[in-house]
């Protein structure tokens, strides 16, 4: 942190300030210039640092130098996190794809979309069975019979399972049924939620929030690390801008962005992304071929009949389109998708 | 809802639709016109209702034509909600002034603050006990205790207390102490928490989210009616947008238009709603000449050594300051300040 | 400017750096820290510096620590500039309104309009004879007709006149016909539009562009001041947010703002700011409040009629309205309303 | 467009609207819910009208249900627009490489690039005379004598050249030199240009403005295209978010967007899309990838001494090595580098 004094700041003013650097820890280390003094700060600061010493007397402003996020830096761990979950790989030289329902709605459309998806060549399957909703009127998921659902679709298909948590209260009871615990973007500043996840041993995705800046993003990643829950993935699924044609911007340049900024595996959901389905095929290209490690498809056997989210998902058939398209996208950035290619080997 | 269909849709296509909303317990009403066919879907539907009919075969576009807030409208209410806490009376004639700092952080700062914005006619104190913070790294607030010196500020002075929470689990501690719940905007969609403060009998006071949309904003609040706690009252302290020079852009036109779109009283926030200290009294001006039920306002002994948003927050004189200035523009819409009268009056 | 050096940076680098600086024509200061080096850079800095400094081998981040607008900045100029147009002085203690339809129409329709908001007070005329539209297929306004219409109600009325030029060949055409030019959003950022008005003797009114920073329309301010125009005044009009209910999000906090950094006037025009008729008076009275130097407010006749913007313009009786209320509000931020006074005397 | 009446609105009112959308040559189609009214409106209907009619007594709402671009839609030409410059066909399916400085600086500069860049593959030569720039104390352009470098380029390589006009008065000067004039992102909607580049024979890159929609960008197109020139083409250059690591958000999902709403080619530019010449690779891939006609590449010999854009430009090395890696993503989307192959087959 560097603090900038006015022009013509006295001598008094500087010397306070160093004093009550002194009275808070910090080393100041004094620059004076032709036009300004310049006092860097030497220590380990903090964002709201900031805000206190813009208000002390001839300071003029207050430049942070260091990047507020520590454990999910590359600076901190040079090497990418590779997360192991059930045999899939995140974060290495694979490009996993999770797919599954918005919401779980039935047994059979959950099973019926697992095993198309899993004959199709996904790693993971996702659905929800506690949704958020922006309207207090809609559904809302099944909660725990969901959850018994996807456990029984895991059972079945073998794949390992992905889903929300929405509240501190319910990560155990998810940590029971799931192999991967989603934090979506409207919790992604739910810091007790992400306090209680980085509590527990199962690997967490965390959605980008869709006003979230990317250090925000990485932020809400360090809480959930430095609980000592080191298995964290990320999930660019579009932000909020003026755009109304499509329901969210996807940000594909968070990918590779965040794989230069942080160690931590990031995927895209182009489902949520962009809320259109004939939109979804064209972006998980783009967000494979910017560097994705992973990507989120939401999957229905009917789409117009889902009680969720069906204008953005993708049926059957355009799955099966999407995922015999995607492998030369992968292949020429140097990606494996394994689900895929033991389907291929096996037909 | 309207669904519209593609110029030249069939008549299989339009008897399709209407046997489908007939299956969903809908009405659907045919109007042929001569560029398009057009379908009114009559009976109670939802914002998610858009989607899947925009799926099917012949649908060119889904127009909602209600509102999908329902309690929180001046349809469902036309009178104003008044809420009373403690003699102060929140959505009538009165303008109410909330004042106190950022975060609790010693009982001292506390009562020489509560003291002082009393003395200057503050209507409620403010205070965070739970502090949701960007940074794992940064002060989180005091938690019980923080509540325990609320209480104590409280009883020297009489000002009812408001506070915020920030997940279900903590609502009963905090109703022990607090006379307002305050949910803050980062968990404007935290729906569990919503669901939580709708059962207990506390009003809440709910702020607007930095992305979020005025429609859900209001469903929002709708969260918490429905539960069946009718003591909500809104606040706006600012979006995110491109402008960085302000900590956030307070969108002081969501006042009249919340005004206009439902019963429920409306406050603005000038401390978070620009993150400058001198910004806050013209801010605070624009929202009571903009119609504000009241303000939230952030005070600090000593904001250069505050432990959070010191840079926003008013040293007393300031406040002292501030409380002279809007009283005639609060006379000037027809609001009355009843804190600040009494204060006049006993001098 | 401050070049802050990568944590290990070489000295060969640093040396480099300041050798690179001296060919440019800077003087570098330097000053190394336990962490970090960091070098100050002394000289008339400007913007695109940044992005060439931020390529020198060894640099971390390049910091401005001076303002890249100067003869618009308050440190250039300390006491505010107050601009006379016809009796009517703008930046000084009056509260200037100016009103009248968005687009000229007719001659009745102007006439009738700039006799009924002089009879209720207005100080200066607008209407606009070349109209920016977002579609080729809507009205763009009758051009010289349109100025001849002004012409003769400035005429009849002794009201100054304010009207748009939107390229560079019709500026001295505009001069022959008003009073004050005006710079709309969409040419904010006009640069070839900026030089020309830069070059003639008449005021000119700057409109804040829909996604422009404060810091790039000082910016802007600062192509006309240095052509050597020095009577610009500034309109903050709404800028673009995801907010779907206004047309625009009037973002009032800039008023005080600017006022702040800058010695220019600032007014604010609440018809194009929220796009909605009935808003318009509760934001009048926030920039008011906020200590906007004056209004800008679109009146009709027959709003429902008009051509262009009818949803923000108020008819006769909402104008008068609107003026017999804002006098309160502008005398309790110590404003005159000199039009509004005089009528009122008459009475 | 429909227009949607109040909840118990009177007969009267209906009456009065079928008037007066008679009055001005439509026809107005009734259709009697149970709960509302709702008229449709036949004819060639424009986006003021909503305006307009908003205001009539009993209305409640307007919707258009047609969009308002006409000659830019695939409703009105189903197939794609092919444009042919110098044997370099944009719109097919080719992927076409547009590269060069961002400036013009100097004609050993420009030289330099443009035998590099063929070299490399390049189709089309990009370099600007005349400059937008944010600050009027920063570099601005060459002018003519920027333009007769970019002919002499031409003359040596044979590569076609794009160049930028910012006004209308230059329109004529820059078709003497470029083949292809571009409208930049601030200039979208200056729509004097827009009208005069209409009028000429030379194909126009339209980019899209920071905070435009992608309606916008339609219309502005329409503009070109009403004026007689059929030969646009559009690029996505990035709109302004709240991120602040990048320069702007590239919204990446606007390429296929466009492609399906309208048939004019559409190119990226992930230069200015990102700001960072680091991101500018993956990003290339993900237009690409989602099904970009082309790419617009700022590439400089010594990007840290560019007088404009250095962080975002490629070196040589860069763009070689992007070159290298895009035909594969290319050709799994079908689509073929003409002038990449020709190197290859003569190396």
């Amino acid at each position: 942190m560097i603090v900038i004094m006015k022009k013509g700041s006295s001598g008094q003013e500087i010397a306070d300030i160093l004093d009550r650097l002194a009275q808070m820890g910090f080393t100041g280390h004094l620059s004076q210039g032709v036009e300004r003094t310049v006092i860097g700060v030497v220590g380990q600061t903090y964002p709201d640092l900031k805000d206190t010493l813009e208000l002390l007397p001839g300071v003029d402003e207050i430049v942070p130098i260091s990047k507020p996020y520590k454990l999910s830096s590359r600076e901190f761990q040079p090497a990418d996190t590779v997360i192991e979950v059930g045999g899939v790989r995140i974060g290495g030289d694979q490009m996993v794809v999770i797919a599954g329902p918005c919401a779980v709605e039935t047994e059979e459309q959950v099973l019926e979309t697992a095993r198309a998806v899993k004959r199709m060549g996904a790693d993971i399957l996702r659905g929800g069975a506690f949704k958020p909703s922006t309207s207090p009127y809609q559904f809302r998921g099944l909660g725990e019979d969901g959850l018994k659902i996807l456990g029984r679709a895991r059972e079945e298909t073998g794949l390992p399972v992905i889903t929300e948590v929405m509240t501190p209260r319910d990560v155990d009871l998810v940590c029971r049924y799931s192999d991967i615990l989603q934090v979506g973007a409207r919790n992604m500043q739910n810091f007790m939620l992400l306090d209680e996840v980085g509590k527990c041993d199962r690997p967490v995705m965390l959605k980008r929030g869709m006003a979230a800046t990317v250090q925000e993003w990485l932020l809400s990643a360090d809480y959930i690390l430095s609980g000592g829950n080191r298995q964290v993935m990320l999930c660019e699924r579009g932000i909020r801008t003026f755009e109304t044609y499509t329901r969210n911007t996807m940000d594909v340049s968070a990918i590779p962005l965040v794989k230069r900024l942080s160690h931590l595996p990031v995927l895209g959901d182009p489902s949520h992304g962009t809320g259109k389905w004939y939109l979804v095929q064209p972006m998980a290209m783009a967000a494979v071929a910017a560097g994705a490690d992973g990507l989120m498809i939401e999957v229905h056997p009917t789409p117009d009949a889902a009680l969720k989210d069906g204008s953005q998902s993708l049926t059957f058939d355009n799955f099966e389109q999407l995922m015999s398209q995607i492998g030369a996208i992968a292949a020429s950035v140097g990606r494996r998708m394994v689900g895929r290619a033991q389907v291929e080997a096996g037909r």
